[in-house]
């Protein structure tokens, strides 16, 4: 293989508070050959989710922290290149925790965090990390196996114009829901998630009273609170439910960047008066059922039932930048970084 | 009838933070005859339960407040002195929710808190208000329908020298639970817990670093929390949950006389990370179960294998006084008040 230079994003410092462009360096080097049963990937692109601020603090989670001079963790979609892998051929596209690199080097085993998928024919490479990915897959599972969402339930669902967050309450939707509301940022996420995505209402976080505008909408309560944001809206959310309501907890946007851990929820006794049941999920423990989730996530974006939006950035240059995105409420839907053509 | 002169504490006021003797008032006056259907019951002993602290609080909960000037509500156990009610004859003992008063005079119907229950030959009256009352049962199904209690489980219970949380605690030993620790306040308690409950440790949390005594006792996690306390300790627990581990919240006493909600747990994005799920249970939705629970619990105190500890006061003129005595922690297992003979 032709001498190829390497470019990687690399974890410089673990970031106090807000993360910053300048917590990774920029590091070009020469690519290493790949060794027995290994695979070259060329990244086109890159898949940028909240939980990812997780992963740089050094705590117990459900996986290793990303390590300092590490490439920083992430989802891409690539071509292979150069494969000493029968699995893999040069040329097929495929999906993985390739990471912030342009080019990768991987045996394609199972990782914490899955094995490399190969982008089924007919199927856009980058829908493998939006409505097909990491958040797809999340929201589906989340919705559909945490939340056992059922015919009639009343659904709110915070960061609804996240990639996430808008899955999520289009599954609830297709699944039967008697109502679906979005908490987003602004008018243009509120109006795509009623106008676009179908939802029955959206609540905009940013200039309405958001306790007034969920009871107005579910004068009877919310059967199921998908929450992908914490903090006030958890809060809130929480003095709405109906008896024996569901939270499903995916994530908490709104803490990720504090230096100190912010207090819980105030009204958290509700889950006892209101008997609620709350669980929290992570993906990987879902894997398993990839299958079943992708086939119905397909089967509705090829009907039209379920769209999904993208907001793609260029330039791996950009790559922190991007990141960073995500926290200032930038995006609507997945955000995605495209580094090379495919 | 002679003429019955009858007495009764009446919320005067709604208590503003620590509730006071002075938010009740007591009242003497002639007690009425017994309508078509009712009957007159001589209320022995009064019993006592944190929960009842959220009644005097005008909110939407899962019964409504006490009104000002009403009797305070409570279970009681007494004698049926006079009946125009074929299903109870007079010198029965009944039980029910027959408030602060020296007689009650009812129907013996269900109301939003169950029924009047006849006490079983052979069993303490008095039992009937604490092992096999409000607090003995929702032990039982906390632990056993929501918590789901199951061989193995390493177990974690606060407030486990109260009454619900010792029958908790108790009745996780009796299930099989590989591990059972409890949290206390003070060396009686905590040496009552290991010595007389036969739980495997108790944590007090007066004089012990709570975090580090958990982490001693349990290195490889609590699969199951049973929580009556809230605040601190609930957010410490949750550092400390298995993957998978279930939290069950009965109360939180630590917030019940605070007069602005305070934080919830800082650390509730555990919920996500350990995948945790977290249910609140009212003991009126399994009520229906009733009799189930009360003959696991009757053959556990019967073989000898269930203790339980009574905190009996006297004088109906100490009814508030005996209240408050749950919130300064003064009572070890369950709190009554004794207020005629028998």
């Amino acid at each position: 293989m032709t001498k190829i230079m390497n470019a990687q994003w690399r974890l410089r410092s673990r970031p106090v508070g807000m993360v910053k462009e300048s917590d990774f360096e920029l590091v070009e080097e020469a690519l290493a050959e790949p060794g027995e049963g290994e695979l070259v990937v060329r990244n086109h692109f890159i898949a940028f989710e909240p939980a990812m601020r997780g992963w740089l603090n050094d705590v117990r989670s459900y996986v290793p922290p990303v390590g300092i001079g590490e490439t920083m963790r992430a989802s891409t979609v690539g071509e292979v290149i150069a494969s000493n892998n029968p699995d893999y051929a040069v040329g097929a596209m495929v999906s993985g925790m390739l990471g912030w690199q342009k080019y990768a080097i991987t045996s394609g085993q199972a990782g914490p965090m899955g094995r490399l998928t190969k982008v089924p024919d007919g199927v856009a490479p980058q829908l493998m990390l939006s409505a097909l990915g990491a958040t797809g897959l999340t929201a589906y599972f989340g919705m559909v196996q945490v939340g056992e969402i059922r015919e009639g339930d009343t659904v709110l669902v915070s960061g609804a114009a996240g990639a996430t967050g808008s899955v999520a309450a289009q599954v609830a939707r297709l699944k039967g829901a008697a109502k679906v509301v979005g908490i987003a940022g602004g008018p243009e996420k509120c109006k795509w998630l009623v106008e676009k995505a179908g939802l029955d209402a959206a609540i905009d976080y940013k200039s309405e009273d958001i306790s007034k505008r969920i009871r107005q909408e579910f004068p009877d309560g919310v059967s199921l609170f998908y929450d992908n944001v914490g903090g006030e809206i958890l809060d809130k959310a929480l003095l709405a439910m109906t008896d024996f309501g569901r939270v499903v907890l995916c994530g908490g946007i709104s803490a990720y960047n504090e230096e100190e851990l912010p207090p819980g929820p105030s009204n958290y006794m509700q889950i006892v008066i209101r008997r609620l049941t709350v669980k929290g999920f992570i993906l990987i423990d879902h894997l398993a059922q990839a299958g079943e989730a992708i086939g119905s996530l397909l089967g509705w974006i090829n009907s039209g039932e379920l769209i999904h939006a993208e907001d793609i950035q260029e330039g791996f240059e950009n790559t922190p930048k991007t990141f960073l995105r995500l926290f200032e409420g930038q995006n609507l839907g997945k955000q995605l970084l495209k580094i090379s053509d495919p």
